[in-house]
């Protein structure tokens, strides 16, 4: 089969070619090329997220689409996914096609409140007793340096020492791999000196890394650092993955960031990813597109931003959907989406950051929080830890909006919890304007019911480039709520009236522009349509009729909920009246709703933090219950139900409406 | 500076190009194309092994030399280490000039008599309590398939089984990441029937492996294989890397084999190497060239002889000397070779395969015989519990020819151990003719007295190619009994007499031919120089002087040496009267001679086959006394006195002479 080279221009970056056979989709081509267009709807043509730009050859397609507008056709717009190489070509892929693995963010503590928000977080595990019980110390040793007649290896000379220190059996000592191949230069260079980063498990303890204590006091007179020990985070999202660099002495947050997970390539769903995992090679590429080019570079960048060597991290945890957590071990999750739905595991084992190749201290533990079910994974077990219902009195409920919906419903005497398919728009996923909260991103908004004009509250206070999941929530409030659309989510004043908000195109569909093109950060306006809404309606309606499923199971009254944590990286915060209006969230008093932000690294934190609250996350996860909604009667009917704003029962609103 | 392309057409192989810098040795340069030419004298010119030939451009180089006579420097025959890159040019690599690392000899079990001499040494183990006591086993279980109602995760199926079956608690079970990778492909694959590989260390228990115990009854009717567990010894060689595969449960060996350690193109002895691992990325060149250049391949072959999964090796035992152990975990060596001569480690804590990147199941353990000494290394304390020497009542002697010599001397009571620099003639190393006891090697000689003619015997009763270490012995022993040389290891007889047996080059340097290039498998004659039996006395004087040496420093008579144990690689057997009649071995009846071939490798086959082996080993090594001959006074004095046939004093060879 001949092969056609393909060229792909990336804005703002480089060239990159590769050979490809003909009639391969030209999505599939830039992956070989390691370009990350995005593909959210994982190549099916339905999000428009991979648009491109043809500069030269041709490519088999259908012609003009529902995304690609005629006018834009003939100017060489193509969908990468739905075009198939046909010979040479060349193609422009805008920044706005690629999957963002490459954005790290990295958040500015200074501004941020993540710091003080841990910090109190931490009081709270000190109030139960969790924290300053890691088994790690920093010991300084001055060793007597060999001659002839003492020539001892260095291993010896310093575990001899160390022995005698630590008043233990020599035998009880042992020097890690890492650090013995370390040990001889340093302690050359450091005149046998040396500060030792020790690891206590019972009676056994190890050295795990050296460093030079000595302090040059000749004419260049620079002072060694302590070794500092640190531990990390990491909240493993189907779209985001956040990381908390944690020094570990202080349980200070020193640095904290996030960036795109880059399996996003290969589908924004958790289910499009998993079929990719089954092609040959497939779980190597998604296990390397979290793990290689997402998490190694955030650490590079969370070290470099707090001065830590990567090999000072010592302690690492990962919280993550179950799917998230078999792709980043490197676990086939294929089973997952077949019936029964089945994974690999749910608990992991004692594993260490070789063992998966992480980019930090080899012999760091890694700890993985545990998974309870299919879709319900260990970034819902952390965040229960994190949310701390499971030490509640009375039945609180805990709503994770990730890329799915996840809720755990109970108190210190049951728990239990399930999943929903509520998509990823609360992310901005299946929302053609739909962004993730970060620059720029419409965060809430206002809309004067007479003339239709939003006040918006943008991300960063820059020019507005999309919509978040909690601005998506409140445009569609103050759509309903001023009218501008029905119940069943339709726009419904007549023509003249509408413009110029609502408009309709060539093929009668119907948007409402938040943003014109002159004020939008991107040059293009930024608008919801009825398909949009309709994706949207669906995914409150999951999470909605989740809470009724699971309050009916075990029989109690939507009152009885004493507290309702919300979770998830929709926003700076979430507005939960607008989130009860539209009947995504049970109508009670908004006294009793609490955005927690992202209760998953959070978990994942007092995991690295403290022993006893991994042993607890483990625990907990045991003694939760897991609820199938897909196979629990009465759950469609609940979803048809929820599918209206706010819901085909309008009492069940009576107080919100 | 411009770079030249230099051009490397090895023979009866690829061709090699790589740009380097003006005056850069043409030996470097091939070493940065990939091109492992040998160097054992470490590129001083002096062993004229790197010989190439130039076809094309010019190099900078001094003219003809002992190694290069005119007549070929004419026909552009270079010595690589001598030349330098001066411009563009192309050279020819003979076979006769590259490092062996490629060639692995796997022996034929049936025709070897290894098999019964393990099996013999195993009996002797078993006699001492030891094997059987791996902790190692493999049970088979049929776990109840999932459904909807049933939806635990493949691994805590597995283990709740696994625990029910034991009668332990499920969170002393572990599955090892390798297993759990496997585990949800071979659960459908085999109905979920499978086999799994349980390691036990006290209470804990970890499945390290799983197969598909399903025996497929089917129109394919495939009986499935019941999972074998393996285990692989392996002796690190200055000169040959050697290794042993072992059947776990049976102690059997199932195949062996050995292959040139591939870093001898960074020098024959182990001090270049340590020059050469200091230099930037040296460490990592030294470490690769003998683990995925020499004992990869090895296992592949290994394997794939004996019909067994890399994944199905679960303990490996290595013993080397102490720089061979440096290089194989990737420590720095470098002080070894600097006063006061402190390697990085004598002992080695826990390690795993994963920990190294050694291709066999990632959780096997790896355990590292221990060293005393900077040049008495793990390879010798594996050797002092083979050979049982720590069990003697009476006091006996060890001697391990390998590339250096090591000696111990001891019993039950004590031990006694040190290295002599007797350099690498034993294994072919500095002499012209020198070769490895492999095919083709002359290994036992005698010589008409009369007609200077040799009677040979040659490893595979091939055409003889060189001469290896117990043939270099009878050859010396024979010229020295036949009056050819003369103690100073000269040739006596006048001009006439010695033809054609004896010639002397344009240089008036003389040499015997052993055999005329018409009888040899190279084409070139087999000779031995003036030089070569000057290079060759040096090492049999530092045997004898460090057997001198160590039992003045204990005041022990020769006399009462009750045995002598002759190890290493330098042939099928050894003239024990040979060695005794040039001095090399003090003169006892020949009855307490025992050669026993590799005694590292067959240390680290007891370390496989028992756990209390390895216990053994590392505690007998703690009680070696480790004697440093270069600081010992009347060393050299000995080593003086001992550089002649057999001896300035030639009342110690009474009885031999």
């Amino acid at each position: 089969m001949p092969l056609c080279t393909v060229t792909f221009i990336i804005e703002g970056s480089e060239t990159r070619s590769v050979q490809v056979s003909r009639d391969m989709p030209l999505l599939e081509a830039a992956r070989k090329a390691g370009v990350a267009i995005d593909a959210p709807c994982g190549g099916n043509g339905t999000c428009g997220k991979c648009r491109v730009r043809l500069l030269k050859g041709s490519l088999a397609d259908d012609g003009p689409s529902r995304h690609i507008k005629p006018d834009d056709y003939a100017a060489g717009f193509r969908l990468a996914c739905q075009s198939r190489v046909t010979g040479e070509a060349e193609a422009l892929v805008p920044a706005s096609a690629l999957a963002y693995q490459t954005r790290i963010k990295i958040a500015d503590l200074a501004v941020t409140r993540d710091r003080e928000v841990y910090a109190a977080f931490r009081r709270e595990l000190a109030g139960m007793g969790m924290g300053g019980d890691l088994g790690l110390e920093v010991l300084s040793f001055t060793l007597p340096p060999p001659d002839l007649g003492d020539a001892a290896a260095d291993r010896e000379r310093l575990l001899h020492k160390a022995a005698e220190y630590l008043a233990v059996d020599e035998n009880a000592l042992d020097l890690d791999l890492y650090a013995l191949r370390k040990l001889p230069l340093l302690l050359r260079k450091s005149r046998f000196s040396l500060n030792c980063v020790i690891k206590s498990e019972g009676a056994r303890k190890t050295i795990l890394n050296v460093y030079d204590s000595a302090v040059s006091a000749g004419a260049e007179n620079r002072a060694v650092p302590p070794p500092r020990m640190a531990g990390l985070a990491i909240d493993i999202g189907t779209t985001t993955v956040s990381m908390a660099l944690i020094d570990l002495e202080l349980g200070d947050i020193v640095a904290i960031g996030s960036a795109g997970n880059g399996q996003i390539r290969y589908g924004a769903d958790v289910i499009n990813r998993i079929i990719e995992s089954g092609r040959p090679g497939g779980l190597e590429r998604l296990h390397t597109a979290v793990t290689r080019e997402c998490i190694e570079p955030l650490i590079e960048r969370l070290c470099e931003s707090a001065g830590i060597n990567r090999d000072q991290i010592y302690r690492v945890a990962v919280a993550a959907n179950t799917t998230m957590t078999h792709f980043f071990m490197g676990v086939p999750g294929e089973y997952i989406r077949l019936e029964p739905y089945i994974p690999a595991f749910f608990q992991s084992g004692a594993l260490f950051a070789r063992d998966l190749g992480l980019g930090v201290n080899p012999a760091a533990e890694v700890l993985v929080a545990p998974g309870i079910g299919s879709y319900v994974g260990g970034d819902i077990t952390a965040g229960v830890f994190s949310s701390m219902i499971f030490k509640q009195t009375g039945p609180a409920l805990l709503i994770d909006l990730g890329t799915n919906g996840e809720l755990v419903f109970g108190s210190a005497d049951f728990l239990m919890a399930c999943a929903c398919s509520a998509g990823p728009a609360f992310e901005g996923g299946d929302i053609g304007c739909g962004m993730r909260a970060t620059d720029g991103a419409i965060e809430a908004v206002v809309i004067d019911g007479e003339t239709m004009t939003p006040a918006l509250t943008v991300v960063g206070a820059d020019k507005p480039r999309g919509i978040c999941g909690s601005g998506l929530i409140d445009l569609i409030a103050e759509l309903f709520r001023a009218g501008i659309i029905n119940a069943k989510g339709k726009f419904v004043r007549e023509d003249a009236a509408e413009r110029p908000r609502v408009v309709r195109d060539e093929y009668g569909l119907a948007r409402y522009i938040a943003v014109f093109p002159e004020a939008s950060g991107t040059g293009d306006e930024i608008a919801l349509t009825e398909a949009d809404i309709d994706n949207f309606i669906r995914a409150k309606g999951a999470i909605f009729s989740a809470v009724r499923t699971m309050l009916a199971a075990v029989d109690y009254p939507v009152d009885a909920i004493e507290a309702v944590f919300v979770a998830g990286g929709i926003g700076s915060g979430i507005n939960m009246q607008s989130a009860i209006r539209i009947g995504m969230f049970p109508d009670l008093p908004l006294e009793k709703f609490h955005y927690i932000g992202n209760s998953s690294l959070m978990g994942a934190y007092a995991m690295v933090h403290s022993r006893q609250g991994a042993e607890t996350v483990r625990d907990t996860a045991r003694g939760i219950t897991y609820l199938e909604l897909s196979s629990h009667p009465g759950y469609m009917d609940e979803f048809v139900a929820a599918c209206f704003l706010p819901h085909t029962d309008a009492a069940l609103f009576a107080a919100g409406a």
